[in-house]
This record gives C-alpha cells, structure tokens and sequence, in this order.
C-alpha cells in the first residue's frame, strides 16, 4: 500500500517505473492487468457497495450515487474495453517526420512517453481502469486521485490492477493511487515540478479551475461546454429543429450537450414558437430573453447567468439574435471553445462562421454531440481538451505522447 | 501610446486586433511594416543609443551592452530577416487531417491561430521585431514585455510596426508593448486567463522560473540547456574531440552549447588528457571530478553545483562515468532536457542512448549546436522549448498555431 508514502515519493516511484515502459511490452501488461481485475472483481464490487452505501447515507443525489456505481454489468464492460485499448496502434515511436540535414544527418521526430501523468477526477471509479490503461498503453506511469467518495473501489482497483503488472512483470508503480482524501495532496500533485509531466483533471467546472488555478505542472484543461446552436437565416428549419432536439435530449449530461440555442430575428417568427414546443414536448425548461417570449409566450425569463451556465440538464437557454455577426459576439462572450455549430444552407454564412469560431470543434448541420473520441474514430478518449496547446477537442492516445528529435550523424559539427 | 492603459485593456484590444488576423494579408502587413521600420530607423537607433547609455552608465557588462545595442549593420540584417519570414508558408489554414465520419460529414482538423501571444523577453531589441513578426505571420496579436533597459529603442520599434500596420489597413493593436518597467505588469500578463492564449519567455534561467511560478495561462518554457557529450566506450576519438571543442567553443553563451563531457572509464587513460589538453588550448577552463584530475593533472575541482551549471561561457565540467548507465543516471539527474549526445560507433549504444534519454534533441555523432530553428529547416525559430506539451525543441512557425475541427454535414445526429 501507498498511504504512508508522500506524494513526492509516490511520484519519485512512478517516475522510475515509467522509464522503460516504451520498450516493454504494454499490451501484454494490459492483458495482465485484465485478467487481475477479473480476478478481483468480487472484492472491487463490495468495495464499491461500500462506497456507495456510505455516499446513499450522506444523502448524496441519485444522479451522483449512480456515477459512482459500478455494477457488474458496467465492470464488465469497462474490463471488455481493455480489449479495444490493447487492439489500438502503439503511440509511442511513431516516426511523425524525417528529413536529411544538409550536411548529411538523419533527423527523425518520434513520438515518445510524457513519463508521469496525473489524472484528477471525480467520483466514476471506471475512470480510474480507463486512465491508467491509456496512460499504460501510451508508455507513461499514471498517478490517479479520484474523489474520496470513491476511495474504496479505487484502492480495490488499483491493487487488482498493480497485481497484473507484477504478473507480468512490468513495474507496478506504473499505476499509482494517491491513497488520500486531502485536498493538500492535489496541491502536492500539482505543484510537483520535474516529478510529473502532465495533468489531466477530469470534472466539473469547479475542478478544472481549481487545478489551472493550482498548478506549476503542465496541465491540459478539459470538459467544460457552454456548447450554443445557432439558427441562420437560410438554415434548413426542419434540419435545425432535429439538431436541436438531439444535441440538447440525447445526453443532457456531458459536455458536448447543447445549452443555448440563437435563432436569427429573420426564421424567429417560424421557428421560435416550433422550437419552444418541441422543446417542451421533449420534458425541456425553456429559458428565453424577450424576444423568444414574443414568439413562444410563457417561456421562463432568461436571467444574464443563464448565458453562461453549462446546464448538463434538461433545461436550455433561447436567444433571438439580429444576424450572424450578433450570433458569433454571443459566442465569443459566452462560448466555452469546446463545440459551437451553425445551422445553414448559406456557404458563405457557414464559411464565416468556421473561420471565426474560437472553438475545439465548429460544426455546419451536423450536431455538437460527436465531439468525443470515439465518433472522431480515436477508438478512445481521456478527455475533450477545450485549450489550445498540445491537444484541442477529443483528446485520444495519440495525443497522449510527447515527441522528442532523434539526430544521427557521423561528426558533423556547426 | 498605451502608457496609460491597463494590461487587461492592452489585451482586450489586442484580442479584438486578432480576430481578422487569419483572413488579412499578412504578408503584405510585414511589407508595409518592414518599410516603417526602415523609415524610422534613425529615431529607432537614435532611441537604441540613449538606452545603451542609460545601462554604461550603471556600470553594466560590455557583454550585456553588446546584447542591448543595435548598430547600424544589425538593424538592416533584422530588417532583412522579415523578407525570410514572409516567403515562408502560411503555417495558418493548412489541413493536418481530413476524414469522413461513417454517417457522413467531412471532418477536417485544420490549423488556427492561437490568437494573443504574449512574448516576455530580456534585453535584446532584435527579439521585439522577430517576435512580433513571427506571431503577426502566424495569425495572432503579439504582447510585448520586453526589459526596462530597452524600452525606449522597444517603444520607437513597436511605435514604427504600428505605423506599418497602420498603413496596411490592418489592425495595429495587433502588435502591442506593455509599456511599463514594473514587475506587477509581468505577473498581470501572466495571470490573464482568457485574454491570454500562450506565454513564451526567453531569457536566462531566472526569467523561466519566474514566468513558469506565476503563469495561471499556458506557457511554452524555453532555453535552459544544460547539455552533455557523453563520450562511449567505442567511440571514435578524434571524432568525440572535435564535437566536444565545437560544442563548447563555436559559441558558448547560447542554450544548445556543452556544459558537461562524460567520458567513459574505458577511454579516459586516453581521451581524458587529449580532451582537456585540447580545451585548454581552446581557452576553456576545465572543472573536472576526481578521476578527470588523476588523468589531467591540475584541472580544477569540480564541485557538486558545477554538474547543474549553465555555464554559457568558456568552462566546461568533466566526470568520468564507468558505463553507458552511469552516463544515463548523470543526464536524468542534471539534463534539462534540451539537447544530449553520445559520441559512439555501437549501434546497441547509441539505440539505448537515444531511448532512454529524456530531452528534446538527443544525437549520435553529432554536435549538439544542431539544435535550431533554422538548423533544423523550419526558417525561423521563436525559441526551444524544453518541456513537452505541443512543441518541443525548435519551435518555428509550424509550432505557433494551434488547430480545430471542422465538421460538415447534413444534418447528422446521434
């Protein structure tokens, strides 16, 4: 166990076990690990019906206790992605570019390991198999601090999967739990300079502040989406309506959800009052400015905060806006850079608005909801990055590595 | 002038100044911006003369003062250099990568503009052109926090750029100087997220650390090279002496020099007293540990600082290792992860060697002094970053864009 260890030997440890991780074999380690977590399945699902049970007496919402828990089903389908991890292609030592210099060396760009990396997330313990096994297969020990609320299912995870590295020998400090549910040990972590290589906090808005407001390591900011439709003049309204409905009902929960829909003042007759309608058939609170209630009388005055909340529920805010130009200043005001999509038929409104968008993902007639790894054909996904260095948008194993130059020459000197 | 302006108004401008930036002409803005600089050149110099004798007359080093000073000769080479920077290609707009999603629509990752950069940088008045070209032909507003010993030859350039910018019909706030000596106007800079999209300092060790300490928006490090030659044992020796004397003479005060030879215990009777012999012939002092002094008699003792020491002048420390691992554990322990060297003729060597070193640039054969924008064929180079979030090692034009997806569809949803 880790508890008696600071977070600076922790991190010494995952340190020294990342260093021959490119060379070993990853995928054979993952098997391992698999098959461990499988062993130990039994002791990790009481350990999360304590976890959860504790969560329940707290009085804890629902919604939460449900993220925290890990039924069999849900393990074993996290266990099975395993298999999909393994499937990927190898990111590390990947040859991204090569030429001659011209006094005769070869220069190559290869992808190489970040070494450690720190995930800081909140209470789904199958973030915390997800993460170590990307983390794993890109080459890099991964240093995991879930919420305390899931303390237990990640201890019991996190030994099962500890036991598949050593099975295999590789070493076990590659995946390393921050047995700890003080706030000080994220600061440790993320104060840690020359100890970590990157961190990926995975959260709610108040956690990703907290750790870009904290940290001295490099961080890669992810998740938070203030994701808007905007309805053009010439936009296809039967098109528009569709794309509404599903990027704000399919999964109200996570980023790439809808949270403000702009309708332009010209197709606002016709399709404020539709949209509102639909909307509200579809189980939706409809939060409008007083343009929409003009057209869509009875709809919930939009308060200023609305503009700016990420609802991640069945509730959206409504804006008439004068033209595309108010529509890309809502935007840039309130958007969050993560995904913005236009609907129109207009070439020039929808070439106008991908080249002033300044977001991760900017979509013409197609819905914010495939901004995820997956459906970007990642095959797996640590996040969605929603800042500009490194990664921006779905974040999947390739962007996992660092890349180093390799010169090889024969005495050349300047 | 912006004197009397807040930083946050300084960036809020400078934000507004980028937007357009990717559509403009911005060849045609370095034209116009070359031609105002060369007007103004005696104002330029004349302004560049007051400053280099505000810092004589505090009694600062000539090496210093030859930093600060724009002579004639180097105004013109810097002017020139800006003809490089525009018949590069636009690194804005190019299409990385391009698929189709299986329902349909056309996913492009597509290379953007970071929007506002914020370069903080020391003495030399050449960087606050370079910079501010480099990002204006990179599609974003440049923010310049230049040093106070160069603010008045800072003022007239940015003052000339502006004017340039002016005349092209583009806006001038997209080049800005944070015109004002205090510290707090650093630590402002550095903490305004969102107004901010990416810091890059250049300067010695003290402005990085700085910089990396108080930066709440993302940073490129750069610079700090502390680089070994590892001298193997199946070297060829004439071969490690000529890397060794140009890598630590050709051009000691930059960041790519030699700082530290590890010669290999199986070549030390021979090559130890060769390598200091040709040093010292080269004026090199030579700090060197035990064993070095048992082969070259009368070195200087190293002392446990010199192993972490950017000397960035003619010294040099010498340790003799007992093997390729030893040489491995003394770069992880003292590398800044810049550039690193083996000078071997076993391709087993050189294969771990460049595996397991954790740097930027890692070379077999070859002179560390290769680490370079311009060496490396990117035609120009805004610095060399050190750490491994989005570029690492020379970092050119290609380096100072980020990117996003576009997606477009028909309608498609999930």
């Amino acid at each position: 166990m880790t508890t008696s260890l600071s977070i600076h030997d922790l991190l010494r440890r995952a340190k020294t076990a990342s260093r021959p991780l490119a060379r070993l074999d990853r995928n054979a380690a993952l098997r391992a690990v698999q098959v461990a977590l499988q062993d130990a399945a039994p002791s990790i699902l009481a350990a999360n019906e304590v976890d959860v049970a504790g969560e329940r007496a707290k009085g804890t919402s629902e919604a939460l206790v449900d993220r925290l828990s890990l039924s069999p089903s849900r393990f074993e389908s996290v266990l099975a992605a395993l298999d999909d991890v393994i499937a990927l292609p190898d990111p590390v030592g990947r040859v991204v570019s090569g030429w001659r210099h011209p006094k005769g060396m070869a220069v190559q760009q290869v992808t190489v390991p970040f070494g450690v990396i720190g995930m800081i997330y909140e209470s789904r313990p199958n973030v915390t198999i997800d993460a170590a096994a990307l983390c794993l297969k890109a080459g890099s020990a991964a240093v995991l601090r879930g919420s305390s609320s899931a303390l237990r299912s990640n201890r019991a995870i996190v030994s099962a999967m500890r036991e598949g590295l050593r099975a295999s020998r590789m070493p076990e400090d590659a995946v390393t739990l921050v047995d700890s549910t003080d706030r000080g040990s994220v600061t440790d972590l993320l104060t840690a300079r020359g100890l970590v290589d990157l961190v990926i906090p995975r959260g709610g808005a108040n956690l990703i502040a907290h750790v870009v407001e904290n940290a001295r390591v490099p961080v890669i900011e992810t998740g938070v989406g203030n994701c808007h439709l905007y309805v053009h003049s010439a936009a296809n309204l039967d098109m528009a309506l569709n794309l509404l409905i599903n990027g704000k009902t399919q999964r109200p929960g996570v980023c790439n959800a809808l949270e403000t829909l702009l309708i332009d003042r010209e197709v606002a007759p016709l399709f404020a009052p539709a949209a509102v309608k639909a909307l509200r058939s579809a189980g939706v609170e409809v939060r409008g400015d007083g343009d929409t209630a003009m057209y869509a009388p009875g709809v919930v005055p939009a308060s200023p905060a609305d503009w700016d909340t990420e609802f991640l529920d069945l509730v959206i805010a409504v804006r008439i806006v004068d033209d595309l130009d108010a529509a890309l200043a809502h935007i840039e005001r309130h958007g969050t850079g993560h995904s913005e999509a236009i609907v129109t038929q207009s070439l020039t409104a929808a070439r106008r608005f991908q080249d002033e968008v300044d977001a991760a993902c900017v979509y013409v007639n197609a819905s914010t909801r495939f901004t995820d790894g997956f459906e970007f054909g990642f095959g797996a996904e640590i996040g969605i990055s929603t800042q500009k260095l490194h990664a921006r948008g779905p974040m999947g194993l390739a962007q996992m590595v660092t890349h180093q130059y390799r010169v090889v020459g024969d005495g050349q000197v300047r």
